[in-house]
């Protein structure tokens, strides 16, 4: 076998890395949980069909063949989910039996996507969801608590504050519709580009599409408009009057969007921002959407966006109502260990090293470590009986801060990095709390 | 998009269902963790040479391909690992300078085989596994200690006691070239299938690969010997006298079993059983075996099975011995849910549905579920302001078991399911502590 190497896309964690990726999965888990949303798993395959959608995009997707398989059965038709939208929606047409409607659910998993590989884009990466999907109406505060649970459980991660940028479809149709833009799903697509292509690369693409020139000069002046409040809304009033969109369909869209981004800061100050600049890509979008950068790692894009959308989830021809957003796992816990924002304390589990004198002593380390289990405290026992300055050079390799030596007239336990060493009971002793397992710091 | 199916092969659980898996891989991790070994996760991802192997068996692999792909980059060369040993082995070689060893590891994640699914096989399923791996030698104890550790974290899951049945290939081996078997491996392989063809399927499968007639009597001879502790070792001797097989080669294979399975049994008394049958159908084996069954649901196979291997992993030409065991997690929890041998509390996180008197109210009952979440109370605001009957209908339907009313006078909570209201304070209320998380509970 040749010598291993990485594939490009697919990260993998040592240890220590490990535990920071647990750490931010499980803080979000928490935080979802704590609102209520329960926890679903979906399998990794769905039909290419279903995945393929009715979007022209080309989406890049992973298919998958039997290998050895009978020839008329090794082509599965199905492929890895890219994102965990698609296998929800399905998930909750399938179990919908089970399942009692508004429906909250969390979804933390990995997909796969088969782009080319960049800084912050990956081909394995973990995405942690959470909607809520009704059956009937989707009343508008659930979008504002679908980016307030984000807000609160990304304000708990070891990063740099977030803010989150709101818009709403309803709004940016209504005034796409009012100034002459025939085709509003392809302005969008364009519109979303601009971060990319900039203003003349985005002008170009919506002339290219028929656009008329006054229009497009309306749509990318839109798209300029955003204020940490409702203050945008006589930006857009003004322009819209300019333009002359009628004002009754946009006030709609107006009102949703004071809505959302007052309602977001009135439960977490200052998090979110208006921002007609924020289209996102994807057709099914249609009222809020969000986008999220991290302050000072706007070059890593959005870490977590969403939206609403009210013909994706199909249950006996009628279809449902929802609104959800998405974290980027990797993409954090990438940018975490990359630009050392944290570390963790250690990458082995174990508080304690139990010594072994001899060989024939062993079961004697075996019953100690017992006891510390049976407390709670994880431990291991040296793998051989060497000299005991070996087995602490073996701990210390290994990051764990105490090792224990039994002794016939009593036990001693040792802190190796102070050098520190007590008389210890099994049944008793406790290390401090911040040793007891490996914690996460920010630095 | 037509009606949506389960896919065969692919298990998906209900959200009440996922408390139970959840619970079962938060138990295995909690054990795992306790005895110091560490977390890590491993791309899904292998080249296809590497998880093919040397090996002539036919594995069921999913290949990938990317789809709307550059012509030339469409086929990956990749495939779904279909168990965590292969991955693992490939990543201790590529993180080796980061690692300690012994190396200890723990890894719970979904595999993938292209089998025809049935009863208790699945194409997609988690699997548990705790491995460790020595720079140099891998002392005896470890062997010792992998079946301990999963003995224990069976021991706490919902389901009835295991039998973990032990074999050592040294002893295997001695006395099958003893007998006169060329082969051994291709024999090991025959005799594995003893469960599923039993002993004249065995014995034609031997006879036509070239065994001579005594040594196939001796090998099923062998097969037939079994005892819950050291008493099968006067057996084996008597066995292998008979057949003429040198009793010191003999001999160092049965003072490891001995080993195993007294050690085993002095940790965990009566879980192990010498069991000279179980052979593993995997190559790379080089000492102690393990399978695993459920008392009184033996028809599923072994839950949790694995063994010693001395040259899987390898690091700068040369190679390094481990020992490992794996949990069919999914197959588990599959017999958990279908037997009915544990159920979830609820499928719902939420120990509170916060009643919402109408909707200029909402923000008064935000702010009281603001105040549970802070004291760590899992809790949801009533989706509309209907009236309170439908909202304790809806709280009751979602299986939340208390009703939180906002009022001017002061704040009162229902326990639906007694009906008892009494009057509560969102800064110091509790719930009962078995209320306050959905639990699994034995049926």
């Amino acid at each position: 076998m040749s010598r291993v190497v990485p594939v490009s896309g697919f990260p993998e964690w040592a240890p220590e890395e490990r535990v920071v990726e647990r750490h931010v999965i499980e803080t979000l888990r928490q935080v979802f949980a704590l609102h209520g949303f329960a926890e679903i798993e979906t399998r990794a395959i769905e039909p290419l069909a279903r995945l393929r959608g009715d979007s022209d995009a080309a989406k890049e997707i992973y298919a998958l063949r039997r290998v050895l398989a009978d020839a008329d059965d090794a082509d599965s038709g199905m492929g890895l989910h890219f994102d965990l939208t698609v296998p929800f929606a399905r998930y909750v047409e399938e179990f919908s039996g089970k399942l009692a409607f508004p429906f909250r659910r969390y979804q933390i998993q990995k997909v796969w996507r088969g782009e080319r590989p960049q800084e912050g884009r990956f081909r394995e990466f973990y995405q942690a969801d959470i909607d809520i999907v009704a059956r009937e109406t989707l009343p508008a505060h659930l979008e504002v608590e679908v980016a307030t649970v984000v807000a609160r459980a990304l304000g708990r991660l070891p990063i740099p504050p977030v803010r989150i940028h709101v818009n709403d479809r309803r709004l940016v149709e209504a005034f796409y519709r009012g100034v002459g833009v025939a085709d509003v799903p392809a302005a969008l697509r364009s519109i979303d580009k601009l971060a990319k292509i900039g203003r003349d690369g985005v002008a170009a693409e919506l002339r290219a599409a028929g656009v008329p020139d006054a229009a497009v000069a309306a749509c990318l002046d839109l798209a300029a408009i955003a204020s940490p409040d409702a203050s945008f809304a006589d930006e857009v009033r003004a322009l819209g009057a300019r333009h002359g969109v009628p004002s009754d369909a946009l006030e709609e869209g107006i009102a949703s969007l004071v809505a959302l981004v007052d309602g977001i800061n009135a439960a977490v100050p200052g998090v979110a921002r208006a921002d007609l600049r924020i289209a996102r890509g994807l057709d099914y979008y249609t009222g809020a959407v969000y986008e999220t950068f991290l302050e000072g790692h706007e070059d890593l894009g959005s870490i977590c966006s969403g939206g609403r959308y009210d013909s994706l989830v199909t249950i006996g021809g009628s279809t449902l109502p929802g609104v959800g957003i998405s974290v980027g796992v990797t993409r954090l816990v990438s940018r975490i260990l990359s630009a050392g924002l944290a570390s963790a304390t250690r990458g082995v589990p174990s508080a304690v090293l139990v010594a072994v004198s001899d060989e024939g002593a062993r079961r004697a380390s075996e019953a100690v470590a017992a006891a510390l289990r049976a407390r709670g405290i994880p431990c291991e026992v040296a793998p051989n009986a060497a000299k005991f300055g070996k087995q602490i050079q073996h701990a210390d390799r290994r990051g764990i801060p105490f090792v224990w030596f039994p002794g016939e007239g009593g036990d001693e336990v040792k802190d190796i990095r102070s050098g520190e060493q007590v008389a210890a009971d099994a049944a008793s002793w406790e290390p401090p709390a911040d040793d007891l397992w490996p914690r996460v710091e920010r630095r």
